[in-house]
């Protein structure tokens, strides 16, 4: 399958998973919402070693959202968690929220199931949790959930960083769930649905939409584009790095808490790209700051995407082939002692925003064993020098603890931690 | 091709336009997207008699865009016209932009197309023009282009309605272009290169992103569902219906200036949807407000989709099968002088609205031959009876006047106006 057919597919769930190999087997039983899974947007397995929606072959689209727990109570928050495992359980299937769907419901209840997803295939959908530094212990320092003693290390709130220009009230969280799939619309009704259950123990705090998978996480994927129009996180981490993802993306024994073992910490930073100055910049320019050519994506100096960058090579006016405050150069691992991360993220565009310009940008997600050797380094450095720095603004942030998978029917999300 | 399939297939776009017959049988010259258009994505037409994008059988994605024109130099907006008929004509066909793209750049330059697209299909990308009732007198009372004289009577201001709640900033505006598309990337793409080619002569006013088609318009597709679970719009027309086209779609002769003949009026209405409080309401209640079981779709008191409502039709219990102020009722044909619209809705989610609550709805879309024959009684009637309108809040609104389409490659986007 080449390049342009597998862009050309990106809407269909049938590609996703089925180029990867990581098409379920499962027999479907209930409400089903398609006989054709298998041709029309195969269902991803819910339970497993680690929680699926991290290296996942990244899902075209992307609804991502962070809770706060409105409640102190530990078991309803318990008990809130039981229901969402069991309802993603369902709707990762291809099925309706609830055991009672709408069609079967009685008319004097509230539907199990909001119904807009009635007839669509399970499309590809993950639906992966994290918990935040706020659910260990709140703003105001409370404990509310006797869980302060069992908070990573790693689980380090992010410093703030140069030019951060962060939006509180669309940054942090307690809990976060994001859900990926080849279908806006069955992503959107699984955070739809994860909200109505949890009516009166969480608030949604903020939601984003995303589009056009900006990260491959799969060597089975191309590398997308993103809306500076260049190929981004060509050296990404891949599901196929097995060694890597042991050093680089799974939490290992000993690094923490029991509980996280097996998990990941994921990273999000919404970017706002000032895209009316960049589509003034001459291609040359934007080449420079970027460090790869806009057509290929290859290194300056190389030709081919996946190429090596030589970041020693110089060019025939004698600077450096890729400039030293080049946006590949300081986030290459040779230059973060050998630190990755895997990105999955999307792009957005939330409208216009007031001035004439459309509000778009990059939804960044980044998952990684700890922040403070990979994220944190990466971006002190990125946001002191990167040249990029001049046409974006990152303005939300969030980092959540994303515990292992769940590998039998009678476990739930957070059992490890609260159970 | 049955429904399940169809709505599993929705992002792929050899879906949308190759089930319908369209498919143009165009020659790619230049630098096309893909070698693989036919399978994955195939083009629309742009040239022909009506614009493409209104009776098209509805693509899954739309980017929306209203721009205000910054200059009063009719010379600079008539060549931005020009400019803009030729990339879309090039990006409808899977090109990039620009005669000179990124890969053939000048470095010096910069790129005539932002590079987003480069390597994904056309996708069935319409684009569509319309002309807002500004454009002829602006706020101020002004004809900046000299065109008042040429407004069409039926492009009338809309009047308020009972309980509109409508945001200026997001309403209104003196152009539109709708684009709608199987990949989001290929209508933000669009738009977006739209945007930088008006730099200096227009500014975004608003612009909306929307998903799953919340409307068939064409026999060929399967009605979807709206974000109340609910199918939405079985009673719209549709691309077959050649003569109901002729009588409630395009603009006649002799209906007003020339200009708009073979044109259409559209309107949009942003309808925020208080979902969270839809979802807690019984299933009962919820077909009682829509008139028609969630499950099927079918008229309360028959049994299938397409069944005709009979509106006198009394249930066991006395009362009406489908309520007086039911939604299917007062929307229909029968109360509103047989007066139809073509919708071409979508859903959108954008975000949370910081109460907790996703700031989610439909973005309404519907053309027609003369919105006071049309639009205005029917909308009048809905906001003042409405069940619905307990879950729903109008919160912008658009009319614009959208011409004939283009027949020939020195024809341009507004030249029966302007020339």
């Amino acid at each position: 399958m080449d390049r342009r057919k597998m862009l050309g597919l990106a809407g269909a769930g049938a590609f996703g998973a089925a180029a990867a190999g990581v098409v379920g087997t499962q027999v479907f039983d209930g409400v089903n919402h398609s006989a054709h899974a298998a041709d029309a947007g195969a269902a991803i397995p819910f339970y497993g070693e680690h929680q699926a929606g991290i290296v996942t072959p990244a899902q075209d689209r992307l609804h991502f959202v962070a809770f706060d727990v409105i409640t102190d109570k530990k078991e309803d928050l318990v008990e809130l968690l039981q229901k969402w495992t069991m309802a993603a359980a369902r709707m990762t299937a291809g099925k309706d929220a609830g055991s009672i769907g709408a069609v079967n419901g009685a008319p004097e209840a509230a539907p199990d199931d909001t119904g807009e997803a009635l007839g669509l295939p399970p499309s590809g959908l993950t639906l992966t949790i994290g918990f935040g530094p706020t659910l260990f212990r709140d703003a105001e320092g409370r404990d509310r959930f006797g869980i302060a003693d069992k908070r990573p290390p790693a689980l380090a709130d992010l410093p703030r960083f140069a030019k951060d220009a962060l939006k509180p009230e669309i940054s942090g969280g307690d809990l976060c769930v994001q859900a990926c799939a080849h279908d806006p619309q069955v992503a959107v009704h699984a955070v739809r649905n994860l909200a109505r259950i949890g009516f009166g123990v969480v608030s949604v705090r903020w939601s984003q939409l995303g589009f056009g998978r900006t990260s491959s996480t799969s060597r089975s994927q191309t590398t997308a584009r993103n809306l500076f129009g260049f190929k981004d996180g060509t050296a990404n981490l891949k599901a196929e790095d097995t060694k890597l993802l042991q050093e680089q993306l799974w939490v290992q024994p000993g690094d923490g808490p029991d509980w996280m073992t097996g998990g990941s910490y994921v990273v999000t930073r919404k970017i706002r790209m000032l895209i009316e100055t960049w589509d003034r910049t001459s291609l040359g320019e934007q080449e420079t700051i970027i460090g790869r050519d806009k057509g290929e994506g290859a290194p300056l100096g190389k030709s081919k995407e996946f190429d090596e960058p030589v970041f020693a090579a110089v060019g025939s006016d004698g600077e450096p082939a890729i400039a030293m405050d080049s946006h590949v150069r300081l986030a290459h691992p040779d230059f973060n002692n050998g630190a990755r991360l895997l990105r999955r993220g999307y792009n957005f565009v939330d409208g216009s925003d007031g001035l004439g310009r459309l509000d778009a940008g990059l939804f960044f997600i980044a998952y990684q064993r700890d922040p403070r050797k990979q994220f944190v380094p990466m971006q002190t450095q990125l946001a002191r020098q990167d040249a990029l720095n001049e046409y974006i603004r990152h303005v939300s942030s969030g980092l959540f603890a994303c515990p292992s998978g769940i590998k039998a029917a009678d476990d739930y999300w957070g059992r490890a931690l609260f159970g």
